[in-house]
């Protein structure tokens, strides 16, 4: 039996399982000179297989209601895919998930940051250089420490 | 809050997730001039994780009530352990248990082959020369192909 023709609905607990093996709570911040302060926050929750597996990735955007499945950009072989959460509204319910279904590993350390960095997004808290500074130090903190050029960069940060 | 502290007991549905993105069911058959035939079919369900989340394997191990966690043998730097369960009387419980736990994603046709595995070495089957063949053509079917001297060493099935 393959995994294609696998009709049942996801469970909210496999969902959990499947992420504290495969999933990726991540927040990058871009230059981007356009915005107001120069910087965007961009946080994004994906989880990422072998292409021979899609077909769970569609089947958790299928639990989830939203998100999208897309080649993972660390493959340049094309092989991995993932399915990728963007956009508050989106990832305010992602926290409401996996706060009522506990992460079991250490991705949870993860997860409570990206909930934080959420909360201040929520409160527009990214759009002030005191908010900006806080995300990035949080974000430093995560078991999969994103590259921080904002860090590197940042005047006040590198006077404290 | 780190995975150390984390007190709730797994949730079978959660070993299951956990299981489609980091458990690996494998049969080898090692060549054993010790025993009747030469070979020796050995199979193996095995979870890997970063040593970091050893405490999860523990709770795995606790869930099952047999196992062992051990340094995963493909890793020379000893960072990756893995839970590791052998032998048929156990081997036949995780085949029980992912039967009422549907695995989700292309490891459920590597599940269904080690079934079959399991099935003919419970009628002791794998003791003949004609159990060790059908033993290495279902195996050499698996997603994950495990090296089969014996399929390369086999007069019968060179024949055929």
């Amino acid at each position: 039996m393959g995994a294609d023709n696998q009709q049942e609905r996801l469970d909210a607990k496999w969902i959990v399982g499947f992420t504290d093996g495969e999933g990726c709570f991540h927040v990058s911040i871009n230059k981007i000179p356009e915005m107001s302060l120069g910087w965007q926050v961009l946080p994004e929750f994906r989880i990422v297989q072998h292409e021979k597996d899609e077909s769970v990735l569609f089947k958790i955007k299928e639990y989830f209601g939203f998100g999208e499945i897309r080649v993972n950009r660390k493959d340049f072989h094309g092989t991995r895919k993932e399915f990728r959460a963007r956009g508050l509204e989106n990832l305010n319910k992602i926290i409401d998930f996996f706060n009522k279904n506990s992460l079991m590993t250490s991705k949870r350390k993860d997860f409570k940051i990206f909930s934080e960095v959420i909360h201040l997004m929520n409160n527009k808290e990214h759009l002030t250089k005191k908010g900006l500074d806080k995300i990035a130090i949080l974000i430093s903190e995560m078991n999969r420490k994103p590259k921080i050029k904002y860090l590197e960069s940042s005047e006040t940060l590198r006077q404290t």
